[in-house]
């Protein structure tokens, strides 16, 4: 039984730290009560040491919470730890937290590639959770690059249903909030503009999507990666100027022949209902995946907030000249692409008696 | 000899006619001196009857020349006709105009398909002029379509060095100024958003690249468009919030075995002189591609204007793990684009001495 | 008691029609039964009659109704009529309706500067629509112009604690949303670009603010206008590049000596309570006017959503060398300055059994 | 006579002073010699100590100079040093190259209100440089901030022939450039935004406007500021969307009786030309105050570049309820707002052979 679980938030006057926050309001499940950030602002109530950034209010709750720094010390009713931290602190901090016990589900990058850490994108892989159950103390899981979600939202019921993606590729157009705002993109390089570049980026979508699809372990130690000379993955990243909502054109590839047909990959997508709805988890989407018929949609301001951000809209599914499809595939970044996924991470955890 | 040739304009008051206006002003080679437009606008002074919206001023020459109606009548004297005409218009008065026996460069899409008319981007294959020479009568030329023009620049020195191309996919991030300004894009569809289809574009760039980089038949008479069995071409196309400048994420694959490295894809692209210049051509670019080293370019906003607009940047040449290279191309879309090649293709013709 | 009222929308399928009907979905008052659109929408379903373009996806509620013609004869077992018509039609529709008996709520221009309709802004002068009391059959109200609507909300309070106000400033920096999608504002207008000039704006804004803030006569029966060499209201526009949210920098001169203090002045607007929350309307703000500290506040993109865009945002209120305060306001264009207005006009119609 | 003066620029790597270098680029009159920076880029070629961010490329003579440090010893050889620095070095640095007896030409705030300094926007008030007539060594210019050089273009002629202004507003709508790339304004905070804040500008543009627009003392040696009893200016400031070009509504008040009327006022302000034009100077524009007469103009992207963006847009000239005329004023900011006015203040220096 019985009442909330507690929760803890690391990076908390961040932008990722603000979302945490802000979905964790009036959260059913959980209560956060500990937020860490740098020693600048520990000792400061939250309010003071906060530079509010967000389109709804500060929730009042939080305002009042004093800030205290990242130990593990300062966490220890804490039944999960969300990190927002930087990684340039997340790798020792949240190694630091395990061993003390804790249970921490980040959005750092910092040990997405640990073999023994799930990485997951909670509408597509909650089965990978199974590799903490075997962990006699705490445990990292760890949310995936933002890109990386949108994009393996729609393939995780192709592959089911149609068997293995031989090769695949995406274009993506990505928003700017990703990229946080201290100070993030600057201005003068997104109005009226492009950049054809994000740092690191294109190795995370390449290497992730091969972890995430990836099976589980017999034992459910860990994930084999699908190698890559099974799976080639390829990716052009690109910053554009859109608040927030990533934009992703990709084609693919299936190994089996014949491929589906149009109409069978749009069912398929259609379908999809993900694990953690069937579960009743509070903030899966009722529907996993919008499959849009219009040709100009999805649309990053129209589209963006499908089920709270949770769901990931595709359209345009058509067959390619050079693979075998191409279609848009539109998904929040700073919901399931990131602190969103965390929180329905942590509801699959308590739903599987993880946590 | 001596003095310039006399042209004209079709769709004067339209934002392709408004920029064929520009580019003619103080041209070396040309005098403008006819204008025709719509029947509304047909008597009035051009400065009564355009609503003029470029970030150059309305140059004085143009503001008083009496705006006639898309006759070959009214455009006798003129060694060449520029046609800006919307796509609704352009078959019929275009087609008029040939059989009166007048050179046309058009920019309108109707008869770029025709099998006895060259689809031109004048950096790229000016040898497909030689088509006209053989008309006793008038003939029109077709300016590419504007995101295809800036797919083929890099494609046309690679497969002159290395061979032919069997897989070739682009992603467009194109610019608004493409849609012209009547409306064209609404601003509540472009800003803080991506519109992921534009429509035709796809089917013109995935058709134009096999008749751009076709061959010419041995009687000149016409081009071998490449089968779709040997070049497969896959687009996808995007409208973004730039104001100038088409942004593409091209991938390619060569025919041939080894495929060059990265570093002869590179040396190859820059070493590239178009044909135009080497003619003299008043507007060719001095560097037809501009090979761009940074990781972040090329920027619509910062490289768009190389040589004026009729030079194409190339940046972040990598190898691809589906395809053999993968690539971000920029080109300005209302000079090489559209307007800007127009007046390259009669510069060409001149030197051709086809006009 | 007894049920909800009956509610039709005429100008449905368009901007402010949309959100009409995004607003009535799921109201405790209203149930919305009839749309009405032109004859070419007439006859189909609202779901295929529509091009839905709003951040919200199209009510399931009003997906089956059949969108009839704007006559009266299909309104009439509405109890409220909302109108979102152009004002091409709209005097005469709206005309006809009111001869048929029928209470309108318009969005359209036509008839606020008729003596006998109230011109109402739901949150400032609720109090006018005692006028349409005395109505032995139907009645117009009219919403005010956008930027009107957040200009006068800071101006009630300040008038009825300090006095008349004799000079008023207002530079507008408006949102395209405000100017519908249809195309409503050019992408390459506004795009790095600011528009200064809105037709009519201007002079809506400086006429509006008269009667707004005018008295209602003894009898009830009419408003007097505040006579232009007693108030002198000055306003400037602009459409810049935001989706939604009027900012308006104001000034302003009281008539009486000494004016208040910056203290005075602030305190009075963060204290104001408007008559439609008193009143228990649903959707009336909480927080009539959100006073903000921050020197940096209030920005469209983080302040338009206070109270679901029907509370009015005020910052940087300071001393004016020229006249006595200067202050920044942002109100949601579309909400309190369009169809939110009309739906809390209702709900004041409503709690003063009006309808 | 004799070849062309050498010039220095301080802050080379920055935004201003890449201004410097382009404008600088095959001047008749200037040589630029010597790039000083910060101790981190001294000793590198100038093309691998900076980041350019210019829309034109890096001209080819500046890529191999090798920066110095910002010391006086390095710059001896420099008729004239432009100087780029932020405010946090510029006031010690530009003193020490004072007394060293060399002439700064400053877009640093540092030395704005030291008495005798003058403050010059150069098509405006070129006499306040008869101040540095009588300096014995070196001396300081400082260029005005951005927004008050647009601010002052057209009261100078007004204030000439019609007299006295004695109130002034102005609400600023500021590019983004003007924040320079260090990060400048983030882009998160001007997408889908305004900034209604720019710390310490408004009361730059309140305090600045009173001292150029002020008189030469009699001996020349310093400048009489007009009283703010005299002249009240009230300034609001608003940082949006825009690349380049700021934006102002301004309004104002004549001293004398009768005010003069519109048609006088823009006839004013189209007769002006400015001094620097007259005396031949290089740069001046042809056209100091463009009047334009469409009630949508000036629009930024449109306007920004005339006379290579030393020349100021007027238009909306209209009567003010409030004041006597209201009117939009637009001008470049990083041109004549900044770099631009400083290489012509140089030039008018060197036309009154003070350097």
């Amino acid at each position: 039984m019985g009442g909330k679980k507690v929760a803890g938030v690391l990076g908390a006057t961040g932008s990722v730290g603000q979302r945490f926050i802000l979905l964790l309001a009036d959260h059913p499940d959980f209560e956060l009560k500990v937020l860490g950030a740098s020693p600048r602002s520990a000792g400061k109530k939250y309010v003071d040491a906060v530079n509010w950034k967000q389109t709804e209010l500060l929730p009042e709750f939080a305002k009042e919470i004093v800030v205290c720094e990242c130990k593990a010390e300062f966490f220890k009713q804490c039944d999960v730890v969300f990190s927002g931290l930087d990684a340039d602190y997340a790798g020792e901090i949240e190694s630091e937290f395990v061993e003390a016990g804790l249970a921490v589900v980040s959005n750092a990058k910092n040990h997405r590639r640990d073999p023994d850490v799930p990485l997951v994108v909670p509408i597509v892989n909650p089965e990978h959770l199974d590799m903490v159950a075997s962990k006699k103390r705490g445990f990292i899981v760890c949310i995936s690059n933002c890109s990386t979600a949108g994009l393996v939202a729609p393939l995780k019921p192709l592959v089911e249903k149609f068997g293995p993606i031989e090769a695949l590729t995406t274009t993506t157009l990505q928003a700017i909030s990703g990229a946080g705002f201290s100070p993030g993109v600057p201005g003068i390089d997104i109005l009226d503009n492009i950049i054809p570049y994000i740092g690191g980026e294109e190795d995370k979508i390449e290497w992730e999507t091969k972890k995430i699809l990836g099976t589980l372990s017999a034992d459910r130690s860990k994930v084999e990666l699908i190698p890559s000379d099974q799976m080639k993955v390829s990716a052009q990243c690109n910053r554009v100027a859109v608040s927030d909502g990533h934009t992703e054109c990709i084609s693919l590839k299936f190994k089996n022949r014949p491929a589906p047909s149009v109409d069978q990959v749009k069912k398929c997508l259609a379908d999809y209902v993900c694990e953690a709805y069937k579960l009743g988890c509070h903030s899966a989407p009722k529907q996993t995946i919008h499959l849009l018929e219009q040709n100009d949609r999805p649309q990053p301001r129209l589209d963006r907030n499908r089920d709270a951000g949770y769901g990931v809209s595709v359209g345009r599914v058509r067959e390619d000249p050079v693979l075998d499809f191409k279609m848009v595939v539109l998904s929040h970044n700073t919901v399931i692409g990131a602190a969103g996924s965390g929180i329905l991470i942590a509801e699959l955890l308590l739903a599987k008696k993880l946590i």
